[in-house]
């Protein structure tokens, strides 16, 4: 199992500039070895401002960025991709547009047989995992599943936000929204990963890392805080 | 077109008991006529619960409750209901549900034809409209569709909820959301219900009702306000 990813919850943290909060694990993650990094900008409608933001963060980090939607063949790209990045929007847009141009297969198989690396952000990390079933998304298109990439096999809530005791508003809160995800039957587990944020995988270890606490749902179980450092490894073979 | 519709944003108003803040339109909606409700509680896990909170309620205004689950056979429960109330709780669930029993061609064709009063909560609500695009539920499980009951030719967003200017959190606000639909083609007009707003319907005339106002997006101009009261009778012959 090659299988190397950065799950990043969120793009930009309060405060600060895209993707400066994780800069750092971005560099050490694509190391030396990559020089040319995909990025699927499918979440969002302009994919050629939304490519050119990710470019120019990426120079800085000294990466080329290439967009997918600008190869004459996406599966193509993802067959010669040196690294991938698919960056946050809607998650419903992204899934749709993963299936309509058929890269979500390939996608899998670069990651888990050759070992290319993957980074997600917000979006780009629901899709990684068993499915989106708990992205904070509207649905704004339909795609043909909720299944997804699958390269872990449990689900990810990024943007996980605690309930706010002053709130008068009655949706429900993020917690109750998950609580009925494992009110379906053989649903696997959910980290929930707070803005700041991150879930390194390399192989079958997991790793928290950021600046913030993560609470992992189970159904039937009470819910655990784990902190940054914490190994998560248990959640690659045990989603349930 | 005999159709009579009461769209509510939420079913409990912050402070106020379960269907507290709307008793009296839920009064004068069904009228003296309707003997008997037909409650659809698919949106909950629990419908017994959920059927007992609505029968309870229903019974201090007058009226007995049938819940939907309860019938032998859902589909003839909708042909002899005297009206229909589709309570709040997961979009997705409750939609996959109405599909999962052959109950959406039923419920239009009651509502449309027969002019069997329909009354929506939150959820019950989205799935009055064209479609559950603007739900902000979580996508739980996959229904067949997002297309909904069609009982209006626009979408609605309940639990509209206004940007907090103090809030250090990054997820898209609903005006965000609600601008990433409008970025697909053929979007219908979304009307943003606050919590305590209501849309009554009758026939061809729909009626802002409640206690707050209702923000109304629409594809390519600029978002409108309106007031309680507001006749909004134009967003049932031109969505678009
Ligand atoms: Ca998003
Ligand atoms: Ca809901």
């Amino acid at each position: 199992m090659k299988r190397r990813l950065l799950l990043v919850s969120n793009s930009t943290l309060h405060g600060s500039g895209y993707l400066d909060h994780c800069q750092q694990h971005i560099s050490s993650f694509f190391g030396k070895n990559v020089k040319r990094v995909l990025f699927v900008p499918y979440a969002l409608h302009d994919r050629d401002a939304y490519t050119k933001t990710a470019r120019n963060k990426f120079k800085t980090l000294g990466y080329e960025v290439d967009g997918i939607h600008e190869a004459a063949d996406p599966v193509e790209a993802v067959r010669k991709a040196e690294g991938i990045f698919i960056g946050g929007g809607n998650t419903f847009r992204l899934l749709k547009s993963l299936y309509d141009n058929n890269v979500v297969a390939e996608i899998r198989k670069r990651v888990m047989e050759d070992g290319v690396p993957y980074m997600g952000s917000s979006a780009g990390t629901n899709v990684a995992t068993i499915s989106i079933n708990t992205t904070n998304d509207m649905p704004i298109v339909f795609p043909p599943t909720f299944s997804a990439i699958g390269l872990v096999p449990f689900n990810i809530n990024p943007h996980y936000l605690d309930p706010d005791p002053n709130s008068r508003h009655m949706g429900e809160t993020r917690e109750q929204r998950i609580t009925q995800y494992h009110e379906e039957p053989d649903t696997p587990s959910v980290l929930g990963l707070r803005e700041g944020s991150l879930l390194l995988v390399e192989g079958n270890k997991a790793t928290l890392l950021g600046s913030t606490k993560a609470r992992l749902f189970t159904s039937g179980k009470p819910s655990v805080e784990y902190d940054p450092g914490s190994d998560l490894s248990f959640l690659l073979s045990d989603a349930r």
